[in-house]
């Protein structure tokens, strides 16, 4: 594709958008959003986010908002993951504490527990042996929960016990892990974008 | 599957994994990640990064974590983001501002010149009348930036008018958006998978 230089700023002129009409930006009514209510009853992926004592308050508050925006069955709290109400969650998760079915547990076993009996498969997201890289990952419109752990040691080995299977992020990177709210919204974008 | 008690504890025993054997996790070796000095000789992904008056240096960490983990070419702050070195990015980075190639721009319509005059297709990723679904979005390896805007407002109207397309996250929800640092990984994650 050809730019060129418009003389009158310092634009790149796009020639398939030559007077840069731009794009309009949606309304919240154009966005077709559910309301709290209608969110209660509305039908939602067979997915349950379990976090595994997760420390920080910014991760759980954007996984909530995350919850909200894939409409998840259930997001499972457990250990000494926070729970709102707090102002802290609140800040990221900007209201979605009030749309997310949410439980706390105390233990995580006793929430892959209940998610067992309720028939889910419990895919811990973590690097391990025989794991199965995220864009190999099959569901064949299966009830699935997906564990992740603490931010600096990742997913108990006790819950790792109990696990039906592991699901690895690929990485091209220096570091260890990604951000977990981030982990939260890859893993759930593959599971849903199908 | 059949899940059945086990009468030693309450766990639910998977009797594909009867003896509980777990999954061991992978060292920092045996992730093969690259070291500081080799991530800026390796091949990246043709991506370039561009944050658009984004505010919070959460956001900004975790984005770098992000780029480092996908490999792109570049990072690019606009305008009032916040660079590198600050304590409160540094604190989601975790030292990824060392390793991802990243520049400040005064303006995100300089970064966005840039990029186009390096041949780089300018996405933003907006909810907009005539945007792209995510899932949609067909690349044919071209140089890709991808533009992130301001946590409230989004990207700004003078740089959609410079976009060559714009990339819309389905979302189920009742909230307007995702959080940003989880949307730059989602979107980042659907490039790269391919």
């Amino acid at each position: 594709m050809e730019v060129f230089l418009s003389p009158m700023s310092n634009n790149v002129i796009n020639p398939e958008n030559p007077l840069n009409i731009g794009y309009i930006k949606k309304s919240m009514e154009e966005l077709e959003r559910l309301d709290a209510e209608s969110m209660k009853t509305a039908e939602k992926h067979p997915v349950i986010i379990i976090l595994d004592d997760v420390r920080s308050m910014h991760n759980v508050g954007s996984t909530f908002r995350t919850c909200d925006a894939f409409a998840v069955d259930a997001l499972y709290l457990c250990g000494y993951t926070p729970t709102p109400p707090h102002r802290d969650i609140h800040k990221t998760a900007l209201g979605a504490t009030e749309t997310v079915n949410w439980k706390h547990f105390a233990t995580t076993i006793d929430a892959v527990n209940e998610a067992k009996t309720k028939g889910y498969k419990i895919y811990a997201v973590e690097q391990v042996h025989n794991s199965v890289a995220l864009n190999q990952f099959k569901t064949s419109n299966e009830l699935i929960a997906l564990v992740f752990g603490n931010e600096v040691t990742g997913v108990n080995e006790e819950v790792l016990k109990l696990a039906d299977g592991c699901i690895e992020i690929p990485q091209w990177g220096s570091k260890h892990s990604l951000n977990i709210s981030v982990s939260v919204g890859i893993v759930l974008w593959e599971v849903v974008r199908k």
